[in-house]
């Protein structure tokens, strides 16, 4: 199959943030590109960034519903073999949805619908059609993870004990949400964001990420949500406790109101004979530590596991970020949809988080937002 | 009056680590001279260290009851002016409550007392002597800690929203205190130690830095404390959601499992312009981070408060450290003695903590141990 | 024009380590796409790599000749609209050369050429021509790069007087061009690399640097090169001392024995009232230190530069790196070659490299190799 | 002998800046006491800070020149045992040698003298009578570097290849020796500070550090030496190539000018078979790089050397200083002292620099300002 594999976009108009990086990320590695899509709920808007895009009339779209029933109709090879939902959360799962019941796979941006309901209905239907699913929990993707996920499972540092896991940011210190900045504006209105703010929006990737990482799952949690900001109506700040599966205890806190902070998800994980430490600020450096001493692990560098190596594009000393480590995603999920194309399977070192992450992390949010109104101290977890 | 504030030891053997940590603080600004001391339990041991001091034999003493009675004998001007306590905790309580009651001024080692009910005893004996009582919770002494409190008090970065502050330690991630190791043994140890483990060791500390650095109050908290070392009795771990007077909300957290951790106290406050950090472990740093960019703030470079620069003794560039942050409360204490001598009074801004600080630990440990206990999610700490 | 700039390249079979750099830097921001290639000397594997990038067979190229001749052939729109050669240093003057003379437009890999006389003509070329020449100093593609510029052009600093330039890298400090390794094999290779070992492949990038961030040129320099690794034939450290047309002074030194460094490119500037640093190894972070302070100025994070915008793709936290830096150059070529496609003028600030910087790159190591040879101090650079 | 060893004083007024350093440096440990001084040329400011110290009247001096006499007439153990010279440049030859000539050890701030003839008569002096030299070049005495030391010469990075020591400063980037700063002003003066400005201020620090650490001995310079601020008569800013006598190469740039630096003096040393880095800004870390990965070394962490160990006071995580390294110096010196007050000998772990380091720190100004005096590349340094 001499032949790049083909992408359909709903969303990502060109004033988008995620649009242009899902787009970067797909294409960078050569395996993708981008045949068609139906960029905005604005017909011009979208005919608009097609054109930006090089595209041509006819496969730039009205909207998402026409772009998968015309594109059904194009013979194979020359249709979309996905679609790639880069939309504001309520409009996730319909597409999605749709894709999938006309036999496209779909890589989707998180979380993977509005609610857990959605959620449900969109593994399910995963599950029946045995189509191909990636959710783009894109900080899985980085070197330097897979290398502290491979460390963890082969006891690198013993069973694990604590978790500490954060993600500050600081960009919605004060009511952005009404001065015209639309990123602000829909991730903090129920109606689009979902019925979590900060917790849906990135406490998800941080619970995402420590469970990848350290291959445990939680199992209790004790939450204090907080809107910080006067007039907001979703979460800008979380804390909250975590119980694992194993025994283990954690934190996981996350912040918009974190005056100062950028991105900063980080994470540290203890286990009986040594503690690691990533930051996605500085990705390609995993710092081991031991009562001994600690070790500083960087991309490329030595002896790292199969994982890491086949995450990385150039030697070491070549910063590679977050481009790349979204850009793993969508190659991972192209070698799955080649293999399906060509009748041959994958090595599983390709991984990317699916429909499965998707749900676990909507019932994630439903579970803290139920802890937060609990008087009881400890909520189970239990999926 | 021209000469040093004069001091007797009580605990500190030449094997010891905090005792030759409080002689060096003590006397390193040539403001007190140790004049005697009962450095142990045993006699032998005493006098052995006593000597390694250069003490004449007449002032090394058997057991604190006797330094207290013989000193009380000796003029004005020869006897010690204070007693410093640096016993394992269970020997705090016995020697302050002496020198006290005879008439000396104490440095006290942390924690104040074993319990609850000593320290509300030492508090009141303060009150009723008006003798001077300064509990070593040392890391207020840096001067980045003094320039962070004075930024948020004259509003740098607006009222404060979150606060994270984090103790974690490695040393114990095993059961050392098993294998010989003096400081495991007795810090381990309920009948030494008191009711608490790392929270008491360590966690104060954390709770100490965090309400002096911001001005606030503790006032509900949610505790999940753990033993992760089989084998162990008190707490190695502790998770404590943290809510404050002004509305703030907080996470405290100390470890002695923290695997590869040396003694990383650090502290991050977030208000509704700006954000500080600041790391124990690089304590001549301070950042100041806002939406807008971050600025290292270091100790001696620029206008920094007057409360840093009294507490600050070189140049931009060499390293002030544990030691001198030590020294800076031993100074501030010896010129409030120097002043009760003289007659004088003391510029506020030579501060240190007092048995009121060491009485509000005590009910912290015993709030976060009923919290622990608690399936309620919130106990109140109102003191 | 509503489609993308069309790619041809030279060199870049799948095992080498720039040609997939490249690649993934011209294509990621959609503006240009790669239609054919020469991708090897052997016609096979250059067959292989093709196929392997999903190209059509017939624009699939035995050599670069033959690729030259026949996309001329094409019409405009379809043949390819510049050539990018990406192989070892020899084989840059004669892809480049005969591209110019056949009407493409040229991004070529640094060294320009193997020596400076091919470097002349080249230059001469493009200057005949008209046509447009990239150099691919990368390194100038960072955003903070484009930030220390512009404050240093704006006075930020003052006058410039003291510039420290490195480069080391550690992954020669043995003979492995004997063991297999074809990176080093060829960049070890007078005939291959030029009469320049390490100052040619890392050195003229520090070179540039420093002349592109200060806007100063060198004048004169003094310099000791060493082979330290037994049976090599090129320089594989170097230490510089510079004198720049201001007065300024400054350090070069590159190092390819420089053990456990990995690529690590650093620059700091010291001017008249402040000064900046940046590390390649951390690019989204630039220090702008005075004796008042230190600012940390980040990519995405406040007012930055025009030039530091438009050369980085998201928002704050979200790291940027070697490829997207990288594709900076590719992008800003791309807008010149449409523009000239279109009659249009490019905006001054989607600067990159181009041949006389090349050029002055090559008379830059013709310099250094004879101040090596000199025992007089200084050598002048007047070019 | 069950007393201190007994310091008296020359320089070192209430209101300098290193005379409070070496007194703190001096007594922190224990094993000095300060007994009496001439801390001033002006007999009242001397009578003031000895009364500030809690000195005797009769043991506060006019002048050093009094003080040794007077301190000579007293019986030995009431009489002080050592000098500590702490004036600026011009006032190190003076005491010195007439402390020799009486008998008494010294300690003497750097450098030794205000020339090579100088400190060849002081060296003389030394080796004459016996007497115990102890030049405070105190970067040597952090255990981190203590630790490089032992690691080099165990072999630990190999053969050594290249060595890169810097000392830049930025606080002397304007011409404040005419606004007051005393320390400015003495330091710029060549009647005070001798024929070199930075160079002999902090550049012979970073030579000492180097040849220190790699056990190497600069056997060949070629000096750039610079005067940035209009008006100012000795350099500010120094770049020297080097060659070390085992084939190694190296860099030493120190400067007054660099705007924004604090003290940070800095060493990085590459071997055969991996490399070593230093900050004096953060010194309880050393970074042990090699191809396969670095390992971050840490004060009191992991199987450390004696010679490290030794000069550590406290556990893992507490920060140890500039005061801590310097009193290591004066703690060795005490050891020596004693040693000789009881016949005994010291174990050569506890070292410190000499008269002859100092006598060489002299050679090495004047080899550099010939060196920056010459048209030829390089100059000996064959001493």
């Amino acid at each position: 199959m001499s032949r790049k594999i083909r992408m359909g976009m709903v969303g990502g108009s060109l004033d988008a943030f995620i649009g242009g990086v899902h787009r970067r990320a797909a294409i960078m590695d050569g395996e993708i590109e981008l045949v068609c899509g139906a960029f905005s709920s604005d017909p011009e808007k979208s005919k608009e960034t097609g054109r930006g895009l090089y595209l041509p009339e006819n496969r730039i779209y009205n909207n998402y519903e026409e772009m998968i029933l015309k594109e059904k109709e194009l013979p194979e090879g020359e249709r979309m073999d996905f679609v790639s939902v880069v939309t504001p959360n309520h409009v996730h799962y319909g597409p999605s949805k749709m894709a999938l019941e006309h036999g496209f796979h779909v890589v989707c941006d998180k979380p993977v619908t509005l609610n857990t309901a959605e959620a449900e209905e969109i593994a399910a239907l995963v599950e029946k059609t045995g189509l191909i699913f990636c959710l783009t929990h894109n900080y899985t993707g980085y070197p330097m993870v897979k290398e502290a996920k491979q460390m963890i499972a082969s006891g690198a540092i013993g069973k694990v004990r604590k978790v500490i896991v954060e993600y500050p940011q600081g960009w919605l210190s004060t009511l952005v949400e009404v001065t015209g900045n639309k990123q602000a504006a829909w991730r903090t209105d129920p109606a689009k964001s979902g019925a979590a703010g900060g917790l849906g929006d990135i406490g998800t990737h941080a619970e995402n990420l420590a469970e990848y990482i350290t291959g445990l799952k939680i199992t209790q949690l004790c939450a204090d949500l907080t809107i910080f900001v006067e007039g907001r109506v979703l979460d800008d700040d979380a804390h909250v406790l975590l119980r694992f599966d194993n025994g283990a205890k954690g934190i996981l806190q996350d912040s918009q109101i974190a005056n100062g902070e950028e991105n900063d998800l980080n994470i540290r994980v203890y286990g009986e004979t040594g503690g690691l430490q990533w930051k996605q600020m500085e990705p390609n450096t995993l710092i081991h530590k031991t009562n001994q001493g600690a070790r500083i692990i960087r991309t490329s560098v030595g002896n790292l596991s199969r994982a890491a190596q086949v995450h990385t594009r150039v030697p070491a000393g070549h910063p590679e970020g977050y481009f790349e480590a979204f850009a793993n995603l969508y190659r991972n999920f192209a070698f799955h949809v080649r293999a399906r194309l060509e009748g041959k399977t994958v090595d599983p070192v390709y991984d990317f988080p699916t429909a499965a992450d998707g749900l676990r992390g909507m019932k994630f949010i439903d579970t803290v937002l139920a802890s937060n109104q609990s008087e009881q101290k400890w909520t189970d977890f239990n999926f």
